[in-house]
């Protein structure tokens, strides 16, 4: 497994209650790019990813760009909406760039921490993400995120 | 002002009971590269940097690294000390990289948003850093860091 496992902090998730009012307001006050919305019925979250590093930006090694992501909960049961009602608004989770997610979970579950996901699944803009549990993380709930390779238009396309 | 106002994400801070158990664990299991260790007394915190992406693999218009912060507060009647107090170990603040701290306050206060410090003071690795309310930002500490510029040995030197 190459080291360091962490190639780049991918994002900050962030929990709110009202979307479109929060986009609005963190594009405005930071001038960020909305790179994408969606609905992630699995995690029961609406998202919006606003991008502060453009992956361009970024050499292709690290594997992609570093985002802000706002997060809606769709229920009031789901991840997102528990961690709304027990804590209120605030940073929920926080995903590192890696540049294989089954090598990298092989590996930590190797080292014995504790895992959500034991295989990868969807996330945002069509990453392979998996969580780690926050007890042996000091509290902090983890995702890798490894992103999508990039499909570079041939002449033909 | 340049938009975007922010460059990358310059680090999450995550507040910790041990320090150096901490610090292991997350070096052990991310297999991370210690940047720097010091006290801040001012803050009331002791605290280490881990690098996640080291500035040499970044353009130097992002200006700087992507680092882990940890922790430790040396008073519980510090900041670090009530949020462990009241919360447990986990995310404290994000800090995200500047270009020019003085001009994004300014730009940011004009927006109405609250500043912990309307003035930049020391923050870790000779950044110029100042705090925004997370009355404004979704509940969320911000922090804003403008890296120190690097310095480059001449020939004399």
């Amino acid at each position: 497994m190459p080291r360091p496992l962490l190639t780049r902090i991918d994002h900050i998730g962030i929990a709110c209650h009202d979307l479109d009012e929060t986009v609005a307001r963190y594009q405005r006050l930071f001038g960020l790019a909305l790179a994408s919305r969606e609905v992630n019925e699995e995690q029961g979250v609406e998202e919006a990813m606003l991008t502060v590093t453009d992956p361009a930006a970024i050499p292709i090694t690290r594997g992609g760009g570093s985002y802000l992501q706002l997060l809606r909960p769709l229920r009031a049961d789901s991840p997102v909406g528990r961690f709304l009602t027990r804590r209120g608004e605030g940073i929920h989770h926080v995903g590192y760039g890696v540049l294989d997610v089954s090598q990298a979970l092989s590996t930590l579950a190797g080292e014995g921490v504790r895992l959500v996901d034991s295989r990868p699944r969807h996330g945002s803009m069509g990453a392979a993400i998996a969580f780690l549990h926050p007890h042996d993380l000091s509290g902090v709930l983890t995702e890798l995120v490894q992103a999508p390779v990039p499909v570079v238009a041939g002449p033909g396309a």
